[in-house]
């Protein structure tokens, strides 16, 4: 049976993303996991395995980089603690094997703990430029992340008609959805023109195109179904969860035929996630996504390779409203990672988070009525690691 | 029924450890990876999920932080593939998860590698003159591994009588059987005098105590068990996988209880192993066994810790001879990491070719006649990570 339903979803919580001096990564990933545990209702000694996603380790801070930097905060000693990292994709890569460790039927009650803490940086500069420093092949070429999403603007742009407009109506919706969200990075709605007049990063990319640097952690509380019936009336049932690693864009190998107006590797997990869950029509069957928006373009291109439209009828999506609360299908109802900020290793734990407050009726202002079904979505590295999973009530 | 018995290892290979200037990270990962699938009799293809260990990635090369880094040199593309870091288990810890993916029924067959570029270094220094420069809290005040399992070899020196010439028992032991070993980085013997007079590292370590720093990457390929006999004849069960994660000696939660002569982590991991696997006297039940010598101290702390004997008798299970080639229960008789090695993400994954080999009865000078089941164990970081796996053919 594996992830098809055997693993639920019984606590989670999250920290307040922002830039935050005032907790250590230490301090972050205690207070999420303490968070969730709550939620779940349960000590931590009941915990008998978790799973840490902190992406760069070392990069950001000498903490992060094996199971004891889960371990230590918590003082949750004796257990196996494993920590994973896969570019964007960690913290939901996090989840998965965790998933399926309680669906092997080795642990009853699993701790998720998503983390990472980017502002607080030294004077040696950015991610980008330690990585110069250090040879990085692409980051060397000056290959950013905005210089690299922008090219699949230009390109969509070729293919489908210029998108700058809907890009820009991204920005608004997740902004108008932060704003709703005491847990978001920037919590103030942005308009079309601000958009579009913002400083521009990577034509076609602006400021406000772009999800911001973040510190933040979220955790989440897993158990097998079974088992989670038994300690709870109020859980979620994760209904699948995969992964997909395919060539990334910077890639000799990069695979030109899906037209670089898509990624082969959310396409792949979302096949694989849908068979999981018995999903074959998500436009209708997802009721909440949060997906990966680290630049708006992205969030257009997720909607086609989600199958939440067709090729080329992301805009129109988003023009009806369609992803906006109080549409058919509301997509970062969050805020996304534009509004929330994108602490790597956190950010697919955080959206697992959103989802199951959003099954839970807890999501506030923010609340989608009725949510049964939610997806979250995570995007990685050079558009070559992506992870889906569907949860439900 | 989850780790006891329901996956088994169908293929296995390693690449030559050593000072490595003729292959890149990639060159590495791809050949181990490709000697344990032509070990498997299958094709790439057949691979349905893997899993990449590597613990420090950019800290040597910008490769080995995402599941891209295996999915590129072999060209495996569409499949999940997640990436584990956990200090010196972090080979081992690919493995567990590997084989809890397998156990959850969602995978029949997955690939593990483990590999590290250790010696490619540039100029701008070591690993802890790395760390250090970034502020880390433990390097920076001159606290290395040598410094602090030296504070071991003194403490048990205290409780236990000196064990100087013991340590250099195990030294000469691994690098005799290392000489054997055409995969070992150092394949030259070494006297009890040479070890005793070699250069101070730290007291009482000299220079032939310490494992050296290594390029290194290794691959086993896991089949649910009952897959694994309609692929092959030849297979190896996984009958126990564990790890456990304690405070470690750099911690403030250190516990003290277990009196500095031994690792409550490898005792954690090692009783859960043991449970898993249905073993009762390791001694007696154990053939044959890989473990973590990244010191010499260390093998004989290992000794006591893992059950091969009792609390202070480590000095006399290595002077009668029993762990050596043709004892009763030989300890790494591929060299261990003194002689193989240790490339960090690679170690883990190695010990369990090495005891595949013995298995297998395919380890040519160094085979343990009639080895039925063997114990590969890993010890990471600050002595806070363990892993402990019992196999058996």
């Amino acid at each position: 049976m594996g992830l098809s339903g055997e693993v639920a979803i019984i606590g989670a919580g999250a920290i307040k993303f922002g830039e935050n001096f005032t907790q250590s990564y230490f301090d972050m990933v205690e207070e999420a996991a303490r968070t969730a545990l709550a939620d779940a209702g349960i000590e931590p000694e009941r915990v008998e395995a978790a799973w840490l996603g902190t992406c760069y380790a070392y990069d950001y801070t000498t903490e992060g980089n094996a199971g004891t930097s889960l371990a230590e905060p918590l003082g949750l000693y004796g257990i196996p603690i494993s920590r994973v990292a896969n570019y964007c994709a960690t913290g939901m890569d996090a989840v998965r094997n965790a998933a399926l460790a309680i669906a092997a039927g080795e642990y009853d009650v699993a701790l998720v703990v998503g983390a990472e803490k980017m502002r607080d940086v030294e004077p040696r500069g950015s991610l980008v430029a330690q990585h110069v420093e250090r040879g990085h092949p692409v980051y060397a070429k000056g290959r950013t992340a905005p210089g690299q999403f922008a090219l699949l603007a230009t390109r969509y742009f070729e293919v489908y008609g210029n998108a700058r407009e809907e890009m820009a109506l991204v920005a608004v919706k997740n902004h108008a959805n932060g704003a709703l969200n005491p847990r978001a990075h920037f919590q103030k709605p942005v308009t079309v023109e601000q958009v579009l007049n913002a400083p521009e990063v990577a034509a076609p990319l602006g400021l406000l195109d772009c999800c911001p640097t973040t510190d933040g952690a979220a955790a989440v509380v897993l158990a097998r179904t079974s088992v989670a019936k038994q300690i709870t009336d109020r859980y979620a049932v994760i209904r699948g969860i995969s992964l997909a690693v395919t060539s990334g864009y910077f890639n000799a190998q990069f695979d030109p035929t899906w037209g670089f107006t898509g990624f082969a590797s959310t396409q792949k997990a979302a096949a694989a996630a849908y068979k999981q869950a018995g999903i074959t029509d998500p436009r209708r069957e997802i009721d909440v996504a949060e997906v990966h928006d680290c630049f708006t373009i992205t969030e257009l291109l997720n909607y086609e390779d989600l199958g939440f439209c067709g090729p080329g009828e992301a805009r129109r999506l988003i023009r009806e409203g369609v992803t906006q609360l109080g549409g058919d299908l509301p997509v970062n109802t969050s805020g996304g990672l534009k509004a929330c900020g994108h602490p790597i290793g956190a950010s697919g734990v955080r959206m697992v988070v959103d989802i199951v407050d959003q099954l839970w009726g807890r999501a506030g202002k923010r609340q989608v009525a009725g949510a049964r079904t939610g997806l979250a979505h995570t995007l990685g590295g050079p558009g070559a690691v992506a992870s889906v999973a569907v949860i439900s009530a």
